[in-house]
C-alpha cells in the first residue's frame, strides 16, 4: 500500500469529523489503526485531528513505526494513555470520538478519569469498519494474491493427500505451503475435520487419520501482505456413498445459488435466503447452522456479515465469502466456501480452485 | 486436563464470591473462560453462580460445547446476550462481577441496558489471571511440553538453515517442524531478524536472506494442549566480530543474573534489575527498551510481567520467560530467552536448547 493511500483515508476521516460533530477521532484496534496509519505493530494507539494525526506506541516500536507510517509518532516512555492525555490537553480537542465496541471498560475509564475538563469521550460506532467494507482496487489485487497463495496451497498438498494421514499432519501441510508461498501466516485456525468430526463447523485438528468413506472438511486461509483469504473443499477418503453424494451436491448448489444472487443491491439476508432456499428443497435447512458468509480483509471476519437476521446492502469492491453448509451430528458435514468480490454488475469469483468433491 | 479440574477451579472462585460481595462472575475473555470451564471455542460467556455454571455459545459449538465442558450449556438462537440476560433474571443474582479489563464498551452496555433492576455490574479486575498465574503440576507438564516441542523444532530446523536463505522460509520451517511435532499452532507471530533487522525486537519476517556477517533472532513458541512455549536464541552468519561476541556476552551475563534472581518472594522488578545491571556495567542499558519477562500459560502474554515498574513477587509454580536483549538502530540487536519455572527455592530452566550463539 502506498503512503499516501493512508494519508487520504486519514483526510476522509478528518474531514468528516465535523459533521459528526467531533473535534478529533481515537483510533486503538489495530485492524483500524492500520487501515489508517499502516503501522502494523500490536501496541498503538491513533489520534485523528483535522490537520494531522499523532500515533502513539511504545519503545519496541521506535524505528518500524517510523517506517510505516507518516503520522506524527511518539514513543511513549510511562502508559500511553500518558501521552495521549497530554496530546488532548496541548490540542484541547472537546469532543473525542472512540470506537466503543473495540474498547474495553478498563482502556475507556483510564481515559475518561484523566480528561481535561470539558473533554468528553463519544462513542462512534462501525465508521471504520464501514470504509473498510467496500476495498480499494489495490486492496482487492492484495486480497486475490491472498487468495491464489491458498488455492495455490491447497491444490500443491492435495497431491500427498492420503488415506491414513493425520487431520493435524494435513494441516501443518497446507499450513507450511501457504507460508512458503508468500503468507505470513493462516488467517484463522486451519480446520481439518474428517468423518464424523466433520460435522463440528469449527473443529480443530487433532491425530485423527482419514478413513476410508470420510467425508474431510478443510477450511483454510492466508494472511498475506494483511490481506485474508477464506477457501473451503470436501476431500472424500475413496468414491462417496448416496448419502454424502446428496450432502455435497445440495451444499454445492446452495452455495451457486447465493453467489448467483451476489450483486449491487442485493441484501445480505437475501443471499443467506438464496442458499437456505436450496437447503431446504432438501429437507437440509436446519443442518444449516451458520449465516451464508461474511466479509473479508485486514481481517478474516468483518463486516458485512451474511445472514438471516442482517441488515445491508452489497456494494462493488467488497470482498465476501460464501459458505453455506450440513451438519449431520455423528455422521458428518459438508461446506463449500469462495472469496467473491462483488463487481459492478454482479461478482467475481476469486477462488479458483475446483469445486468438484476431491476424492482421494 | 481433567474435568474435575476445571469443575474445581469453578467451585473455587464460588466460594469466594460471597466474600467478594458478588453473587454471580461472568466471564467473557476467552482464556479465563477455558481455564474454568475447558471450553476452548472462539464465542462463549461463562456464568458462575454459588452452586452452578452456565456456558453460553452458538449453535456452531453445540456438540464441542457438551463435549469440552461439564457445565450446563445453552446454546443461543439469536444474540448470546438475549439468553444471559434470561438467566440471570431468573436465577435473581444482584451483583454481577465482571472483567472490565476484558469487556467492551459496547458490550458492557448492551448488558447493563437489560439488566432486571436491582441488578448491577460490578467490575472484578485481575481475580482469574491472579489464579492463572499459579500453575498446577498437570499445567506445569503441559507447559514443559509446548517448550520441549518448541526447542526441538528449533533444533531440527536448524540443520538446515544456510546463509542466503530467506527470513520468511525459515520462519515456515520452524512453524511447519512445531506443528509436525504436536503443536496447535505458533503461540505468537514467529520473529526471524538477520542483519540490521535484529534491531527491530518485533520485526516480522521478510524476504530478507541471512547474509554473512548477520546477526540473526529467532524468537519462537508453540501452542500445545493450550499451553504456551516462548523462546529466542540467535544465530550468527559466519564467525561473529569483536563487537557481535561483545554484545552477545552481555546479553547472556544479563540473562544468567536475572534467572539466578528468580526464586519464590523475589519481586518482579528485582528480577528485571538483575539483568539491567549487566548491561549497565557493558554500557548499554540504554539499548535494553523492554521489560525483562512475562508469564505465560493459556496466553503468551500473562501475568505477571517482569519489568523496572512492575509490582508483585514471585510465587513457585509461576512459569515466566526471561529474555533481557539490546538494540542498536541500524546495527543489529541480541536477545536471548528461556522459559523458566519458580520452584520451592530457585527456578527450573524449562528450555533445553544451548545458549551458545549458533555459528552458522
Amino acid at each position: 500500500m502506498q503512503d499516501n493511500a493512508y494519508e487520504q483515508r486519514r483526510r476522509t476521516v478528518a474531514a468528516a469529523l465535523k459533521e459528526r460533530r467531533l473535534d478529533c477521532l481515537l483510533v486503538a484496534f489495530s485492524p483500524n489503526l492500520r487501515y489508517l496509519s499502516g503501522f502494523t505493530g500490536s501496541n498503538g494507539l491513533l489520534l485523528i485531528l483535522p490537520d494531522h494525526s499523532i500515533l502513539f506506541t511504545d519503545p519496541r516500536y521506535t524505528i518500524q513505526a517510523a517506517q510505516e507510517s507518516s503520522c506524527t509518532v511518539r514513543i511513549a516512555k510511562g502508559p500511553m494513555v500518558d501521552d495521549l492525555i497530554a496530546a488532548i490537553t496541548k490540542t484541547r480537542v472537546k469532543r473525542i470520538g472512540f470506537e466503543p465496541a473495540r474498547m474495553t471498560c478498563d482502556t475507556h475509564e483510564s481515559i475518561q478519569s484523566r480528561l481535561p475538563r470539558n473533554a468528553a469521550l463519544a462513542p462512534v460506532t462501525g465508521w471504520i469498519e464501514e470504509l473498510r467494507t467496500v476495498k480499494s482496487p489495490e486492496e482487492l489485487a492484495l486480497i486475490r494474491r491472498s487468495v491464489e497463495t491458498n488455492s495455490r496451497a491447497f491444490e500443491e498438498t492435495l497431491r500427498h493427500v492420503k488415506k491414513g494421514m493425520r487431520e493435524s499432519d494435513l494441516a501443518a501441510e497446507l499450513e507450511y505451503r501457504m507460508r512458503r508461498l508468500g503468507a505470513e501466516k493462516p488467517a484463522f485456525d486451519t480446520i481439518v475435520a474428517t468423518g464424523s468430526r466433520s460435522a463440528l463447523p469449527h473443529a480443530q485438528p487433532t491425530a485423527a487419520r482419514l478413513q476410508a468413506g470420510d467425508l474431510v472438511v478443510i477450511d483454510m486461509g492466508a494472511f498475506q501482505d494483511g490481506y485474508a483469504s477464506d477457501m473451503t473443499r470436501m476431500l472424500h477418503v475413496g468414491p462417496p456413498g448416496r448419502q454424502n453424494k446428496r450432502m455435497y451436491r445440495a451444499v454445492l448448489e446452495a452455495q451457486l445459488a447465493a453467489i448467483d444472487a451476489v450483486r449491487p443491491g442485493a441484501t445480505t439476508a437475501g443471499v443467506d435466503r438464496a442458499a437456505r432456499r436450496v437447503l431446504t428443497r432438501y429437507g437440509m435447512e436446519r443442518a444449516f447452522i451458520h449465516s451464508t458468509g461474511h466479509g473479508l480483509g485486514l481481517e478474516i471476519h468483518e463486516p458485512p456479515r451474511l445472514g438471516k437476521r442482517d441488515k445491508g446492502c452489497l456494494r462493488p469492491g467488497m470482498a465476501i465469502t460464501i459458505e453455506p453448509g450440513v451438519y449431520i451430528e455423528g455422521e458428518g458435514g459438508v461446506r463449500i466456501e469462495d472469496t467473491v468480490v462483488v463487481t459492478a454488475n454482479g461478482c467475481e469469483i476469486l477462488t479458483p480452485s475446483s469445486k468438484d468433491l476431491y476424492v482421494i
